[in-house]
């Protein structure tokens, strides 16, 4: 059984993890803490975990109690987790950090996007980045694991299969992003209130967003190490859950099966589902649950690809993906509290 | 392992029965039908279900097939568990029916309220109204169990406490209940399309709704017999999941503890959550749950009491509520299947 | 043309005051005022007005160039119009104050119910409740018109009828009220973020909330000044605009015609609509518009009558009746500038 | 007064011209046509309407009755304005068409993507595209206007000043849209039904939409007749209203400034609105409106533009559009019945 600690399980990723780890066999949540809400049973605030979690309470973070898991979720703005990480890998302490802290590897990028400077650049250099379709070999060995963002992981698990095979023209890819509001996170702001966002679209941070830098460097790595020129367009949707990636390359050869490339990349992934050619995902074919699913497009057979990447922002663009990389970090089934099917209607 | 058998599964009540078996550890779909899907793999028509259910497709419906289920789920329209209900329990298989078929007692009351005569009457002696929480007993023992509908068992397990001790006249009943659209299934009607539904909320069949009658019988029951008062009046609300049963009752006692008596009416009970002195359930604590979540209240101290009731349409008041009663049917503990949190936010 | 200031000009029944005053030919907005948003232009503010009041900023709040209006609008939290309504109406400025401030007549019954003292008791007595189908005449010669709150408007008009008539019994009604969300404002709070709201429903301040001593004080003076015995519930409800009232009164005498009486009361006022017998009214119908819709029911011919009344909240609910009141306060057609039909879908 | 008919009023284009045409000082509606409702009064269908259009009901279509009107909207299917428009034309009767029949020039294109012959080749000469921004002076003479499609209305509206000025490589365009549901109209298909789409995002049609040839051929005209390459991916957005078009094209030249080149190319229309540099239009800004409100931006300096334009499915991208071909073939105000904001929140 794997001792769990939550730092910061106030917003929606903490309550996500909760929901999450109540029905996994093998973990155990014993701390989870919150300045603002010490005191109060977690059941209190979400009161979908009533008869879950029964006695399990917010506490002040506590380098004592979290040093005594067996590994800390950050579900933590960014800045967080630089403060306490050090610490507790000196404890002995896996660290899985939903925030975008360990997410760059580069601390000096890190900082022009956050406005900070980085907190901890010491650690970065054994940081995984913990997309397992690309790096589960060297999370099994991690002791710090940055999870990917929720646009990061649809977009790069679409793009990926055209960059690794050298398919795409790398200099010219598009991601035309649209998300849900839970992305936002739980804090109380304007632009997130239903009378806000409900029926209605809108771009947003077309300038540039703090996802883009994560993308592209996960695009590079794919790319073999070339620069990628990418357009990142992330627009709020009104739903709560979901983010669908629409991503376009251009494909230096027409003549190679798209369709057989996804299927092969992706054939021994547990959470990446390539559906059937002409097939086009909805989200809420993966709301709740910890998968991506994916169709592969050419338009009137030009040399234009559409790829479509479907994923629950808070399952495997956050919890679900952290608790994916907790199972292979204990060398548990990947599959352990997370196989359940999405919620439809 | 239970050998599953599910009548009609292309509507909502179907694709709920699947997810939550998918995840059943000692249940089996080995069949399901429906005449006009035949042949389509059920994860082709319900993509959520994509990597669970390999192999298998919607079949013609025939009786040998389903009479080698241990039990067969009806998830069909009135009038088709009357049909084939009779051969099954002759081939010695349970039903379980998700529809109107057999909830009423009285085939009379039943022609009335559907606009056609009873196809079975012949049953109405044995099946039992599945309620575990008034029925486990003969649930135990049935061999044709009638799933109580959406509004009537939010809005039973709220009065149930009042009247049940008397406490309540109950020749004045209000429910006013609030429910999601996928209440009204996934049928193809003007009604039910999203530009009619969403950002909007109305009364619907104020004259009389087919649960009226169900919901008075079980009302009586509880009286004691007594006739029961009760107007009814549904309303559609724009959500998917959801019921929400707001209940007006008259208590003919002020001095009486209704918080106490309400958590010792449901203290045994795993899917009954009578909620803290004061509180407000919301119908997505429940989403995906099974679970009715209760609060009672009684304004300004005055002798009128009111009830709030909410559970997930369709899975407490429909196909979670049907595993619960295979559950119990079968000896198994009554939470297999159904022990997971509801999905907040 | 009327010379019209509104304070307080960012929250929804702001922005909804200038959409509908742009449109009224009568009327000119020459001052809005916004401590916290002086010197940006309205349109920057709210994008649906670019193209209209080109040059119109917020300002800070100034008596003088207040005073120079015909008439203040107040579209601000309790307590403002207090301290500001008394130097308006002695610079010979007409007031007419959307919040909360003037509707109680009893400044101790506002004072318990607001939590703070009322800040301007000596305008009672000449303050007039704007319900433009009880107090026309008043309202032509006021100075201080308080505009109702979005609930009570749509409770009053359901229940005047029945309390006129002496038809119902006072002691025993129940408003069970769906509200939209913006009800609750465009404030920063967690409890209207779109993932905390949308696909649930739920009630609230079920204890007591303070519309309901405002219903109270209405339905007290149509039943004569007989004490009126209210339970007033109020529900979320996933939508951004509409309220429907579910109103419940038992009658005393079953043989009147509740159709006729309906219609005949409100023959001639211009918006409110009552619907043929057996009809269901969507708040969508209204959604826009400033009209409450109302059938009425008697189910089953017993001697309970269902009320179904819907408005738009932010317009016959808010600003629209406000406009209403301008109007008559300013002996112009009643139907200026709120002609328009609903928006459906 | 221009007499106005309507063919096939039932659908969601039919509604929103007449609660359009409701406001509209010199229209009047004489005479609306649908087979299945003949017999019912428009405001018995649409309960918005209560109160307008007193005496209207839905009749069966006669070319007597129409032809006597000064102009005829046809809101229908496509394949019945083929029928019908000859023989109005000859009785010199305007027609306005909001269905796809007379939008591509070229009538085996028509066949291909309509799936059927076209009916009235003979009359495509004359017909003239009624984009007010491109065709004004066309349509101030024209007697068949058709109305364009509301993805070709906002995708043409972005595009065109960068490909009249020769800017964009029209080779390699992308036009990704979001629609919201009432696009898909109100017919009852499961697809449209709210437990659907709410809460779900997702793309349809990816291998070739019917809008994508009429987008063609108007960016084709902007482009100077070169040939266009166009990839265009519709998603369906949880909405009722609203068309967001995310815009890709390569700049040939980045020393333009495109701010002023989009002022400027639109400086004299009355229903196109650029924001200033910077901005995010937001499809709820134009809810109910007849503007296409655009921003233009050139992310990371680069040479691709994200032109951002949204509409309202329903007004500029069918209905008002329709409306605002009307003003100008009868030489009155563009503006009139056209001239409200949208409704925000």
């Amino acid at each position: 059984m794997v001792k769990v600690g939550i730092v910061g399980g106030t917003g929606y990723t903490g309550v996500e993890l909760l929901r999450l780890l109540a029905q996994h066999p093998q973990a155990e949540v014993v701390v989870i803490t919150s300045r603002s809400e010490a005191g109060l049973a977690v059941a209190d605030m979400y009161p979908n975990l009533r008869g879950h979690y029964n006695g399990l309470a917010f506490s002040v973070p506590d380098i004592k109690t979290l040093g005594a898991c067996d590994v800390v979720f950050f579900a933590t703005p960014h800045g967080v987790a630089h403060a306490l990480a050090g610490e507790l890998l000196a404890a002995g302490t896996k660290v899985i950090d939903l925030s975008a802290d360990f997410r760059l590897q580069d601390a000096e990028e890190w900082a022009k996007w956050y406005g900070q400077p980085h907190g901890a650049p010491e650690l970065l250099d054994e940081a995984v980045y913990g997309l397992p379709e690309v790096n589960r070999e060297q999370i099994k060995k991690a002791r710090l694991i940055a999870v990917p963002g929720c646009y990061p992981t649809a977009t790069q698990l679409g793009f990926l299969p055209l960059l690794e095979a050298g398919l795409a023209d790398a200099s010219r890819l598009i991601a035309d992003c649209k998300s849900g509001v839970s992305g936002a996170g739980r804090g109380a702001a304007v632009g997130s209130l239903y009378s806000e966002t409900s029926e209605s679209m809108k771009a947003y941070a077309v300038k540039g967003h703090r996802h883009l830098p994560e993308i592209r460097q996960g695009l590079r790595r794919a790319a073999g190490g070339k620069d990628v020129g990418l357009t990142f367009v992330p627009h709020l949707t009104p739903m709560i859950r979901g983010i669908h990636s629409t991503l376009y390359a251009t494909v230096v050869d027409r003549s190679v099966d798209l369709q057989a490339l996804f299927e092969k990349r992706y054939a021994n992934e547990p959470f990446v589902d390539v559906m059937p050619a002409g097939s086009h995902p909805e989200t809420r074919s993966v709301r709740g649950a910890n998968v991506c699913r994916i169709a592969v497009h050419r338009p009137q057979d030009g040399d234009l690809v559409v790829v479509l990447s479907v994923i629950d922002n808070l399952v495997k663009g956050a919890s679900g993906q952290a608790v994916q990389n907790m199972n292979i970090l204990f060398g548990l089934d990947e599959r352990l509290g997370l196989s359940h099917a999405g919620m439809l209607p």
